[in-house]
């Protein structure tokens, strides 16, 4: 006996979203069986409106409503347009606006430099955040923080960055090893991460 | 800085899932913004086809295509009308085929009975065995395998039931202990399963 070809589908739908197996997969195909139509239909409607109605923001690449021509942090004229905060991805953003210590503006790279998975600098937004740097009429940017993860490839990334924009005579700091080695940015707690911000270091 | 009105909107419809909290939930959201819009679609629209396309079948209980008029096992004539097993849900019947060790009908309680969550007979779809059993032109069930989990909950409804059914005068089994104890029943390797389903005790 074999599961209807419905069922079998969203099995297999589901289990191609990370951290989610086949028996977690099946767990949740079955439970959506158990809910009404129209919370399975708010879902799918969930799911189609964000990707539908969000962007990249196009100077920083953080997420933004499609309606909108900048992400918040780039539209809010309050921000310290000189200094900029690197990060891996945008929930990285929300993690770093959470602590209240940086009030700056971000890039977010979509992704860390990993040559074992073929992504070197031209897969992620590093040429634009040179012109970002070098253009005439830019931001002028004083301060790069580099807020990458304190991972192996995390920590390559920065280093990458780092001799780049020595190279181009920008100042560049790192934030503090107030995180936990070998964790995921994403998952650090405010006060660490706003301690780490107020005590990076040069680079 | 929030994040923008349909970010938030799947982030909080996700974390209703079950076994999904508010980081997996934003985690997943991200991952979603990350994929092309046709894969998200395809994601949506599995979900869509998975509630409207499934019913439940109307003998049984067990989830079957809305096309058929009876699930797998009771459109197959090859199976054991007299010998009806007792799950808890869908999943658990597809955990017994798997183990191939037996060839009667189902019957799926979609729960279990549970006065703290409010959940008493009237809620499971026990009424409809009882008709199933009583029914002058029935199956002719001449053994119930009472297949629910061996939790505490799973016990209980597991002793209700066998009362009513000794009432009715139909031999009754209960699975066997090679399940471990307090672990749910979906979980459960197969080879274990087999054995559980062929060491059934009267009960």
């Amino acid at each position: 006996m074999r599961f209807p070809a419905p069922l079998v589908h969203l099995i297999r739908e589901l289990s191609r979203l990370p951290g989610i197996g086949p028996k977690s997969a099946q767990r949740l195909a079955f439970h959506l069986f158990q809910r009404s139509e129209a919370d399975v239909e708010g879902l799918a409607q969930a799911l189609l409106d964000a990707k539908r109605g969000l962007d990249r923001c196009p100077r920083c690449f953080h997420v933004k409503t499609r309606a909108d021509a900048l992400c918040a942090v780039c539209g809010d004229a309050q921000r310290d347009a000189t200094l900029v905060c690197v990060v891996e991805q945008p929930a990285d953003v929300l993690a770093i606006e959470r602590s209240g210590a940086f009030q700056g503006r971000y890039h977010v790279l979509h992704g860390v430099l990993s040559p074992m998975h073929g992504v070197g600098p031209d897969q992620l937004t590093i040429e634009a955040l040179w012109s970002r740097i070098d253009a005439d009429d830019g931001e002028g940017i004083a301060e790069v923080v580099l807020a990458t993860s304190t991972t192996v490839e995390g920590e390559a990334t920065a280093l990458y960055l780092a001799r780049a924009l020595h190279e181009r005579g920008v100042r560049t700091s790192r934030i503090a090893y107030g995180l936990p080695v070998g964790g995921d940015l994403e998952y650090a707690d405010e006060v660490t991460l706003g301690q780490a911000i107020a005590h990076r270091r040069p680079f």
